[in-house]
């Protein structure tokens, strides 16, 4: 900072340093998943406390208002007005909330984590319920602070999607449903079905073929870092960007599709342009935009058929003889639907119905229209009519998912949302670059990717979400080039 | 926090809070050497600049100033008047450091960890001249900050041995040297020279036996984690006290000896007592300590001919028949006597000397009697003086230790101010304990560790450096104990 700062240079100074504090949790979330001796959690807890503390107090420094209030946003360039945008809206979101509500969130959130892993082990709901009323209590204060009289929801969304309304992603919900359960129906009850890849799988192997994987998609080995953990994830922005996967000896996709899922997160957060390091458009825009960009890398691409044909030939060369022997009956194998629970296990054609189950009864539960106390029991009802089968525990129902237990309510539709980003990210990919397919069958992705980076990728906070997407397509956002690819490939592999 | 807090209360709620982040700092700086993506040197000196801007910050506050001046330390137990001691010491030093200097300083030494490592690989003491000249011209300015017209070196002195000076130090050299020498001239010139243990070692079988090693000396792994990192070192206090060391195939006491080392600092902050968590009691009072207890865990236990004979049994039971065949050539293997350019791989008779060359060189720097320019040459110069060896490349030379380029001058000294400490506590052990030879030899090491946990290391910072010591032994520190141990042991194995 120079001497005598304006008080743009002043606010952006101020604001890099808390970027770089962000960073730094988030590199204490990799460290605690992977790395921390078992018997530092208490320790961590303290340490990660205090980190957040000073964040927050950061946040919310009546300097920061002071700042905002002085710049006149006519002498800015479209990036320094997209800086400003970003900072005022913490600001003004974070100073709504009264400190002893952040602190008790915060708080209770942090307890959850693990009240709620213990419910799941022991299958018990009414052990977790308590919590959760608590959690949804203050949740529901915290949008009423943040609302300003507005809708509850749609004030908690903004987090996750800036400018995404509960009304609009429930008319992409009616979109999506009724072509996504017809497809459903017609693929399970098609008379042919796709083989199932058997065998055992060395996870040392895996770990290799995934490392593997990465590069091939892109992702800098020299910027990241590939590890094991329970559950994969991707952290940092910038430089260090790391991913984690996890094996299972007779699931090899599980460990190939997760790191190409993480590898599509972290190349948006790789390929920001540098310039933006540091700064609030150094990050993803949307948590809708950032799962866009996993969720192509790992479907639209991963799973075509002309890049698992590729991943065919080196599971062989890595494996030995596939259980599945050609590339055809490999490429059904990856994405053959299957009955499940589990959400982060669902094939591409059910995973919006899961979501749309999350979506439904936590606005319900916001809305006061869904007592947790009614909880696991709309929950089981719901998955019946839905997916047609009985939930047997809680740990595959409504205990399967963290978020809500860290006070996530808001976050699921963005998981939706992201695949219709996808599909219209895909439609426009291919009209740019007809050799696609070639380029996918001889392995060639980080030239596919490049697409992305130039497109979206590189913008990182600059634009709004969906404009983000628009001006990447040149179209607007719509559920059609998403149903329309999911139906002609599931046609294709089902035989329709 | 109560809501009203007296001024005590405050302070030491407000020093927890940055105690906690200082640990965050040990965290990154572990992170750093072990598993952070190689490109993201650059953004990890952002953060670590912020991170130490926001402690500096918080151990600068005004607050704390007021708060000092508000205890009445007549109220005080002794726990209190300690943490008061060590807040009142850091808040006088920091403070009289600007904090543009200090952010400087942070920023600068981060990013030549990775000049350093980069100049060192490539044998190139030209390209980190510039790098270590700023460096010098911070730590001068620290220095003459810090000094108030005193002495530079010592006020540098203070930040890792409060209470030493650098005449003082001067001292010890000067009782040190005449018997070092004459002892390493001795046992070079012996007729008969231990055997030297040949034959290439598996490197994961050698990290196998290190945890092993870390294990029986009592490091306890729930709190902790054993890396290879290119300079072995320990790291974290209370729960989270890591530790890492290096391997080479035809060199395995490297790797076994590196690690005891890091074992002794890591007890030591492992062992401290858990009331003093987080507080400024909860780490190692001194480097000087600190080192005492490295040192008596590699070398008076670990290299004594009662642990070595253990190790010589296990060794061979994992990596089969040794070149050595008996406990007793082992044992002179152990402890044998090399010329080498290295500090870290010197023998216990030549380290100091390693450690005096450093000494005079950094006071000559600090003092502006030695150019950085000059520096290679005047290193060459005085290694062929003292130890009679050309040196052939700088990695071998000015650029084998990484701490000038951290900014840590004026921590030489303590190396060998800690292997004076670990003779006399040595002494003190062997009189409490007749029976120490004999539990060495069975490999219950954890038991005789137990004796300097609660003689030293469960008091944490509640002592000063030298009172601790005095405390432990009973007796004034002296260079006798460590002298006299040497010539005995090294008079045994070379027959003098």
């Amino acid at each position: 900072m120079k001497d005598v700062a304006t008080p743009y240079e002043a606010l952006i100074a101020h604001d890099r340093e808390t970027q770089a504090l962000a960073q730094i949790a988030g590199r204490l979330g990799w460290d605690q998943e992977t790395v921390m001796p078992r018997g530092a959690a208490p320790q961590r807890a303290e340490e990660m406390g205090a980190l957040e503390h000073v964040i927050h107090s950061r946040r919310t420094d009546p300097r920061v208002g002071e700042w905002l209030s002085a710049i006149e946003e006519g002498t800015l360039d479209e990036v320094g007005r997209a800086h400003l945008r970003h900072i005022r809206r913490s600001f003004e979101r974070k100073t709504r909330i009264p400190a002893a509500l952040a602190g008790e969130l915060a708080r209770v959130t942090s307890e959850a984590q693990g009240q709620w892993a213990k419910a799941r082990a022991d299958d018990d709901f009414q052990s977790f319920k308590p919590v959760l009323e608590n959690i949804l209590r203050l949740k529901r204060e915290e949008a009423e602070a943040l609302a300003d009289g507005g809708d509850l929801y749609d004030a908690l969304l903004e987090d996750y999607e800036p400018g995404a309304t509960g009304a609009e992603l429930q008319a992409m919900f009616d979109a999506l449903r009724p072509r996504l359960v017809t497809l459903r129906d017609a693929c399970m009850g098609a008379a042919q079905q796709p083989a199932t890849l058997e065998g055992r799988f060395d996870e040392r192997k895996q770990m290799k073929l995934a490392r593997e994987l990465a590069r091939t998609f892109g992702y800098d080995m020299s910027h990241g870092r590939l590890d094991r953990a329970v559950h994969p994830f991707s952290s940092g922005s910038g430089l260090d960007v790391r991913i984690t996967t996890r094996t299972s000896d007779v699931d090899p996709f599980n460990c190939f599709y997760s790191t190409i899922h993480e590898v599509g997160h972290a190349c948006y957060e790789q390929n920001i342009d540098r310039a933006y390091l540091m700064s609030p458009l150094g990050q993803g825009v949307s948590m809708g935009v950032h799962e866009s960009q996993s969720r192509i890398y790992e479907n639209q691409l991963g799973r075509s058929a002309a890049f698992t044909g590729w991943l065919h030939g080196r599971m062989t060369e890595v494996f030995g003889p596939l259980s599945v022997t050609s590339p055809e009956a490999f490429f059904g194998a990856v994405n053959k639907l299957h009955p499940g629970y589990i959400r982060t296990e669902a094939d591409e054609v059910q995973y919006n119905l899961h979501v749309m189950l999350r979506f439904d009864l936590e606005r319900q539960m916001l809305a006061g229209n869904l007592a947790v106390a009614d909880l696991e029991e709309a929950w089981n009802a719901r998955f019946e009519a839905d997916f047609g089968v009985t939930v047997d525990k809680p740990s595959n129902g409504c205990l399967q998912d963290v978020h809500w237990a860290v006070g996530l309510i808001g976050y699921f539709p963005t998981y939706s949302l992201g695949n219709v980003y996808a599909g219209c990210l895909h439609q426009a990919l291919r009209a740019d670059m007809p050799e696609l397919d070639e380029k996918l069958a001889a392995g060639d992705v980080a030239s596919v990717t490049t697409w992305l980076a130039d497109k979206v990728q590189r913008h990182g906070g600059l634009h709004e979400p969906k404009q983000v997407i628009e001006r990447a397509t040149g179209a607007p956002v719509s559920v059609a080039p998403f149903l329309d690819y999911l139906e002609a490939k599931f046609g294709a592999i089902y035989r329709l």
